[in-house]
């Protein structure tokens, strides 16, 4: 296992959508966690990223400050983590293009998200320069954003999930490129798999995900989040049957909530009989609630006083540009600017 | 004909080689005219687009100081032109990451260069995936940084060789498609054909090229150069045979450093019978000789003294980020970033 104590973790997060309990159980916590543990960490809101589906200014701003209030009221320490905007940190800009200078293009062709986009096409029936229709260049370039997000910071270690081990390697890749041409300047990161990532299921038991509509926003009104917990889908067997708490919704999303005390009983009043649907979902609704009523608190204070987001992210964002002003300095020397 | 004395000319030059006297004939001069006419005029260094070709650090510092040298020894007013290094305007590599948001995959895809890349692959016999073979990221998306380049400063009128129409009708493409998503921001340049560019015979009497080793540097010693001349190639027509002036290198060539009286007398002399190649290429070498000599010495003392070519650049710099800045300023506005 790596020795997290000589680490500089970083992570992007895409202010696309309000994060839902899947997001915080599977990435948040986790990531604030790992944050804890490291040797220092960077933590940023990726908005350029979020350009290629966001074409709205208001709404940029507006999840931009949502995420940036979410991920501090759920424990992110500011101080310790330099948390700020991408595109408060000019210098990833230009070590993307001095990037691309060295990137073979067969590279971004096999980019996950790019190959989604062409078999998307492919299935409606689209053939040869049809292929590339409605893909933007933002979207066939951002592994090249995404490296310079990665290397200017020269962050060590990237946690993800499975289907973005590629990022890092995509990274390591033109990163190495650049030192084979230029001498030994920019860090090479190593992934870091965080397994239990989107494992959460929703409220009808797939994989928890806005896209599938079965999500629970971790900020919400709390009537109606109970409505919303109330509407988790089981199956009709009455309050007195013995039924399986691992085949069971309710209680795989109460584990991340309860202690480990009601958990066990929970699981014994599955496996016994005499817990019923409605009674376990009052339960995983009060242990949500109590896990969350803090974190709502600090979200909707930050949210009323935006002056003081843009503070914090600004100060990160100056430690931030300490690093990235740095590494830019060594590439420029290297290819031969001032 | 457009209003000269309305537009704001910008053109980019990439120090990838030293000019020859095609370069100056048919590009430098009309430039610096241009620029003379013009209500104000932005000439760069495209440092970053050399990139796509230099790896080598020495050289992409020495191939930029003698182009800033060429072209201010060659009459560039540095008062009035802004004059600078793309690389030291930052705000152009943000301009591009958020122009790439909105640029069509497929617009790439029909740009000349990387057409003529994916030709030689096909030519070298690849197909499929290996028809990207050897093509960089720099060299795909070098029309979005172009674009960025002519938009920073808000260019309006882009002067052009016929095969360079197209970066200026993608650059109108690129800012139109920001411009109907986020408002009428953008300022959409016109390109200005040079009719005359590269139309210059080389010393066989071909178009001079560097890539034909066919062509007479601007600034080199003065008995190579004449040696040069001398190598010119003619038929074997007798001094006194009468000749065609308008199918004769030397005459061509004689034509752009010429008084008018000299230019008939050599003219007639042809036409009539008694002037001879040798005499002629003697007529050229020494009214090459008497054009180049001030830009000569200005030229050596410029590259004795680069701290006094590093003070101008900075100075356009300063000029040039001034308007990058406003119009980033007022992309980030419209995109929803502060």
């Amino acid at each position: 296992m790596t020795d997290l104590g000589k680490q500089r973790v970083l992570t992007g997060v895409k202010p696309t959508e309000a994060p839902h309990i899947g997001n915080y159980i599977g990435a948040i916590r986790p990531a604030i966690e790992l944050a804890a543990q490291a040797e220092d960490s960077y933590l940023f809101i990726a908005d350029y990223h979020a350009l290629n589906i966001i074409r709205n200014a208001e709404e940029l701003k507006e999840y931009t400050y949502l995420i940036a209030a979410s991920w501090l009221a759920l424990g992110l320490d500011a101080e310790k983590t330099a948390f700020y905007r991408q595109s408060d940190i000019p210098e990833i800009f230009e070590i993307t293009t001095i990037l691309s200078a060295v990137t073979p293009k067969g590279l971004m062709n096999r980019a996950h998200a790019y190959k989604a986009a062409i078999d998307k096409n492919k299935e409606a029936g689209r053939k040869g320069a049809d292929l590339d229709y409605g893909i933007n260049m933002g979207l066939y370039t951002y592994p090249i954003l995404m490296a310079a997000d990665i290397l200017a910071p020269r962050g060590t270690l990237v946690p993800v999930g499975r289907d973005q081990i590629q990022h890092v390697e995509m990274t390591r890749d033109i990163a190495g490129s650049f030192n084979h041409l230029f001498g030994d300047i920019l860090t090479l990161p190593d992934f870091y798999v965080q397994e239990s990532t989107g494992l959460l299921p929703g409220l009808d038991g797939q994989k928890m995900s806005k896209s599938y509509g079965n999500h629970i926003p971790v900020f919400m009104d709390s009537k109606k989040r109970r409505k919303l917990i109330m509407k988790i889908v089981t199956d009709s067997k009455l309050p007195e049957e013995p039924k399986n708490p691992d085949e069971n919704t309710i209680y795989q999303l109460y584990c991340h909530f309860a202690t480990e005390t009601e958990r066990a009983e929970m699981r014994s009043g599955f496996e016994k009989g005499g817990m019923g649907y409605g009674d376990a979902k009052q339960l995983l609704f009060e242990a949500v609630e109590r896990d969350l009523e803090e974190p709502s608190k600090i979200y909707n204070d930050l949210l009323a006083d935006k002056k003081r987001i843009d503070t914090l992210l600004e100060k990160g964002a100056e430690k931030a540009r300490e690093t990235a002003a740095a590494t830019l300095k060594d590439m420029r020397h290297a290819i031969g600017l001032r």
